[in-house]
């Protein structure tokens, strides 16, 4: 059996019962050097196979060669392995190698939903995840998702926001969303949630530092509806009180 | 405190361990009915506040007011408690009546999420939600969602797609759907995802059979590149495999 397990956005406390079962269960693990550090205190006597960024491809190639030789095997992942992570490419090739492997993907709470518990309550009604990598996504095609999300006023989770490689792929997509949300729409950004170093900051479309953002941020733009109270991000869901 | 606890879609084995901490130490818990029957074993010996369906604002209204005697309370979700779920509920009510009391949320696997990992790997490019429910939300905004998101070609996942009282708006959605993307579309289907009659399909937008989708489902529409391979629904992230 191979497993791809979503560990949640870092700390123990936000893995799931199953996710934890599995680690403690499976013999061979393989990750991301960052993602291993978050589970060492349970991997101890593993089998481990780790790997560097931008590895994906080889670590899932190994996850199913070990896997097609009988041993049980656990590919990991922060938040959920199924939003933008190793479940699809797991099964991308296993469908082009036509691999007879029995995968189980093991689902996590996603860096979305974390932020968001910690921001306040900015998912309260429609939302969408648009990515701002353009390594597997062409630019026009996330250009095109950002007019519409906006347009339709859907509160937007802009995942991979920012790098030292697309540093101003931020800045665009918000300004592409300014041409249909007003500059005082709220916006909530969580770095490094549920790890160490988190900060969780709520401010404004106009008034968004984009320097504090990295890859490790999510940054959510609310709905023409969301406001702060209390120094919570939130968007109501329409009950009249 | 005030917790607010998603408590992932059914099973235990989806619940984090942040979320089985807090209800075994919090000795107040409000709660839907079905959502306290999940979690029976864990709350012998608490002061149970059980309300019905469509009793979240007296639900929320309880939460509060036991919060601001000064006792720990939590507030119990299926699901994540921040995607369409109670926390801004509780945080509209508590910003109302500006009543002080710290609430945290604690982030849970949310249906879309779950559905997923089981059908395969659907979200594994951009997605969003959006819920087919027009008890909070005109008809009209969601009708122009569906337009958006179908037009830029998200995947969707549509949240509370069909009841009783609601039995044709999945099929008025796929209707719009079919402006944009083919009837061969892939779409899953999850339906009580977690729980002892889970059923996973995977069919079309034009062959879908609607009557086997109910209130406790999740109906996922892929993107125009999302295949199925050996009983798995699979959006392709853009590898160069």
């Amino acid at each position: 059996m191979l497993y791809v397990v979503g560990l949640g956005p870092g700390s123990k406390a936000m893995m799931t019962q199953e996710a934890r079962e599995v680690i403690e269960q499976t013999k061979t693990i393989v990750g991301y050097a960052t993602y291993v550090r978050l589970i060492e205190d349970m991997i101890e006597g593993k089998e481990l196979v780790v790997t560097g960024m931008r590895g994906e491809i080889d670590r899932c190639k190994k996850a199913l060669e070990i896997a097609q030789t009988g041993k049980d095997v656990a590919i990991i992942s922060s938040g959920d392995a199924g939003v933008y992570g190793m479940a699809g490419l797991i099964m991308d090739l296993a469908s082009k190698q036509d691999a007879k492997v029995e995968i189980k993907v093991i689902p996590g709470v996603t860096a979305s939903i974390a932020a968001a518990a910690h921001l306040g309550a900015p998912l309260m009604n429609d939302f969408c995840h648009i990515s701002l990598s353009d390594l597997m996504t062409p630019w026009e095609v996330i250009e095109k998702r950002l007019h519409a999300a906006a347009a339709a006023d859907f509160v937007i989770c802009l995942y991979n926001p920012r790098s030292k490689g697309r540093p101003h792929h931020l800045r665009k997509a918000l300004d592409i969303i300014s041409q249909y949300k007003a500059g005082t729409t709220v916006v909530g950004i969580g770095k490094d949630v549920a790890r160490p170093k988190e900060i969780d900051e709520i401010t404004t479309i106009d008034d968004l530092d984009e320097t504090m953002v990295n890859m490790t941020s999510i940054v959510i733009v609310g709905n023409k509806e969301t406001y702060v109270h209390d120094g919570r991000m939130i968007t109501p869901r329409g009950y009249q009180l």
